[in-house]
């Protein structure tokens, strides 16, 4: 399934979607009827259902859309406001950094620091207050910070909770994947010494546009990930180079720490940061970043004055 | 006033209560008949009603505490159980690190670093999942850290949203002020790199007893705090210490990222951290840990193996 969070142009209430093709199905209207009690009202209500719920529901969604059922229900992927498939988290965002060698050597060569590659995995969080829609501008305030930069990256969603996981179950714990941008003030990353911070601006994690569920997605570690910075690519890796695989992430992520369904994980970013230019390029107004990754889609995102 | 949660042994329930003289008194049951519509369920809620609600709620406890009509809603401390004053915050809670010249010169001195004095607040988080009872046992899982260590912090609890909020009004934020204990495993901490991991496992932020509304509390920069491991003071300093003090750590906080209402900042801890001693000291099974903060109370809780 491709899941979605999106509103229409009467109103702005968010709805649980699915993607199908082109289109863009009301999951609580496709369903109706045939569904005991109210369907999920939102994609974290459906993930904390848990996934005798998922598989119900994507069983229910599979029997009406082959009764070609949505005459009342499917909307094109223009008709619709497209939100973040989770618009506030429970928590932070749980963020990996460093999480690529070529990312790890291009950050500390830009800042004048010996290479270290990480033995254990980088963990830091992002305010929920950052997440932001997948088409949505991304707000620049030139006095809060003059190095603005992306971070394109592969997104992970807790479906099932879990503490002290081992590395072979750990994916059983995923319920789905997603695209975000790990949209960084590289000044108050350094100012501050820990990076929350510069992590933290809000509107400063863009996120979707789909959560695909884990069985539709595969192997997450095959999957090629761009970024387009107005049109050229400046970030282009395959997932198969994370120092730390999904699974091993999320076995080091939960020593000790329970996971919670809805946590969500961003994977770390390949090379290819502003920072990691000679000389660094920060973000300017106007500029547009595409974020893709391979099964998922892109997000598109506008750097606009605040 | 004094806030906090509370459950009886005869239900599980968290309530809201008020801590007046010894008495604990359950202020729904207080104000029943008195407020239009039913009170706020939780601490949490009544924060998120604002001040005029907080007002209205202050008004209206004291009326009924001057008419004594607490027959049917007085408890003493021992006959309630005693949760954190917000079990599940709605995001992760907002640190700050080296906050306290003295225990900025502690820890790099002990890792064999060059003492660095912070220039701008060190912003790190702790999970939600960290929240823990005033007087709750902390889980100890040797497999997990072998370097638990304690830090007595003066916590705030954020009221009024913002953004680039400035010093002068900073204060005006604040709903009111509690204690914590920033408990940390030193080896994670490192390991890691970011702090967050180290920072964030289960059990690692006992909280309360009370929340001290701002009016009541005074200045926050004046008070004193103290940390007993078994008795013996460990840690024992002034808020005035701090590098940051409150009004300028939300000022920093707030560029660009919106505080919430809800909000809760740990910020920093004194020097006197088992990390600090020579050689360094953590904590092990059966330790039990003082922390106290004039005006507020004091956290009691005992490392229990998990």
């Amino acid at each position: 399934m491709r899941y979605l969070t999106f509103s229409l142009p009467s109103d702005p209430t968010p709805l649980l979607g699915v993607q199908r093709d082109s289109r863009i199905i009301d999951v609580k209207a496709l369903v109706a009827g045939t569904w005991p009690g109210p369907p999920p009202a939102s994609l974290l209500d459906l993930i904390l259902a848990g996934p005798d719920a998922w598989r119900r529901l994507a069983d229910a969604i599979n029997v009406r859309l082959k009764a070609d059922a949505t005459h009342a229900a499917a909307y094109g992927a223009k008709d619709i406001r497209w939100h973040a498939p989770i618009p506030r988290p429970l928590k932070n965002i749980l963020c990996l950094g460093l999480n690529y060698r070529s990312h790890a050597i291009e950050s500390a060569t830009s800042r004048g620091r010996e290479v270290k590659i990480p033995e254990a995995p980088v963990f830091f969080t992002k305010a929920p207050t950052t997440v932001n829609g997948p088409f949505d501008s991304i707000p620049w305030d030139p006095s809060v910070t003059q190095q603005l930069d992306y971070e394109g990256e592969l997104g992970v969603v807790i479906g099932v909770p879990g503490k002290n996981i081992d590395r072979a179950s750990a994916l059983r714990h995923v319920f789905g994947y997603t695209v975000l941008n790990d949209t960084t003030a590289r000044d108050l990353q350094a100012r501050h010494v820990q990076w929350f911070k510069g992590k933290s601006l809000d509107g400063c994690c863009p996120m979707g546009p789909v959560v695909v569920t884990a069985d539709e997605f595969g192997d997450p570690q095959t999957k090629h990930i761009t970024l387009r910075l107005n049109g050229e690519t400046r970030q282009d890796a395959s997932t198969s180079e994370m120092l730390f695989p999904v699974a091993h992430s999320i076995a080091w992520l939960s020593k000790g720490m329970t996971i919670e369904a809805g946590d969500i994980i961003a994977t770390g970013t390949p090379e290819g940061v502003g920072l990691g230019r000679t000389p660094p390029e920060y973000l300017k107004e106007g500029d547009v970043i595409e974020t893709e990754v391979e099964g998922i889609g892109t997000l598109k995102n506008r750097i606009v004055g605040a």
